[in-house]
């Protein structure tokens, strides 16, 4: 299965495109979509919107695992956020991918049974370096999260 | 100028489609777009987007008016806002459309003197009855917000 993560953000989106073949998995590309505060809002979304397609569209990735967020205090970056988010999963809907949702927590359980999430990433997907910033490396921590994920399920049903 | 206003939300956004010629409005149509809450969150931004998308397709307004929204406590529903303004304002971008957007306070300054928001939008666009619900109503009372500031700037710049 070919995953497509993603750790949605107006200002930042990572996006890190894992292959999991048996128990290994294989680094396909990584890196991130970045939209200039200068930019009226529908230019941003429009540029995330189209950058994701594009490498849908390159890649064909089957699965889509977006980063499902919680805020506590700030209602203001929940809605830019949730801006992203909503083109991002259009994107997905758009191209007929199954498509994920997984929290923060959800992603570390999978990442990591101690140290860093980033760290863990690198071993686990045998980078030579932190993918950086850190919204790359998480958007490669929520494809293994995926991957782990989907398996378990696979084992109960078919789909 | 054909405006289109939009009240966003998940559950129901509200549309209006009003002409303003001279001083003049007039509604060409008006309507809710709902998406179940049994739904996944991508298939109801997909169903929000293409319903956008059929209806600027069908009546090809040139302007976009949309609701700029703030919350003062609840992040979940500013992230759930957030996704439907995302894929509306992405609508406009594809379309090609003159994007602007208004806060309720704008919007109630361009509509009122005084009285309800609602009653003042039946009197101005000359309906028989106040819309239902009020998301359909203050999508209206949005596009009589962006003809009144477009027609003021237009003063000023030609755009």
């Amino acid at each position: 299965m070919l995953i497509l993560g993603i750790d949605p953000g107006t200002a930042i989106t990572g996006y890190g495109i894992v292959e999991f073949i048996g128990n290994r998995f294989k680094v396909i590309d990584y890196g991130k979509i970045l939209t200039s505060n200068d930019l009226p809002l529908h230019n941003r979304v429009k540029i995330i919107y189209h950058s994701l397609e594009n490498l849908i569209s390159k890649f064909k990735p089957d699965h889509l695992a977006v980063e499902e967020l919680f805020f506590n205090k700030n209602t203001r970056t929940a809605l830019s956020v949730g801006h992203a988010r909503g083109v991002i999963l259009l994107a997905g809907a758009n191209c007929n991918m199954k498509i994920a949702e997984y929290t923060p927590l959800q992603v570390k359980q999978a990442v990591v049974g101690y140290g860093q999430v980033q760290e863990m990433v690198r071993i686990i997907l045998n980078l030579e370096q932190i993918p950086r910033p850190d919204d790359v490396a998480d958007a490669l921590g929520i494809t293994i999260c995926h991957a782990h994920s989907y398996k378990v399920n696979k084992l109960f049903k078919e789909d």
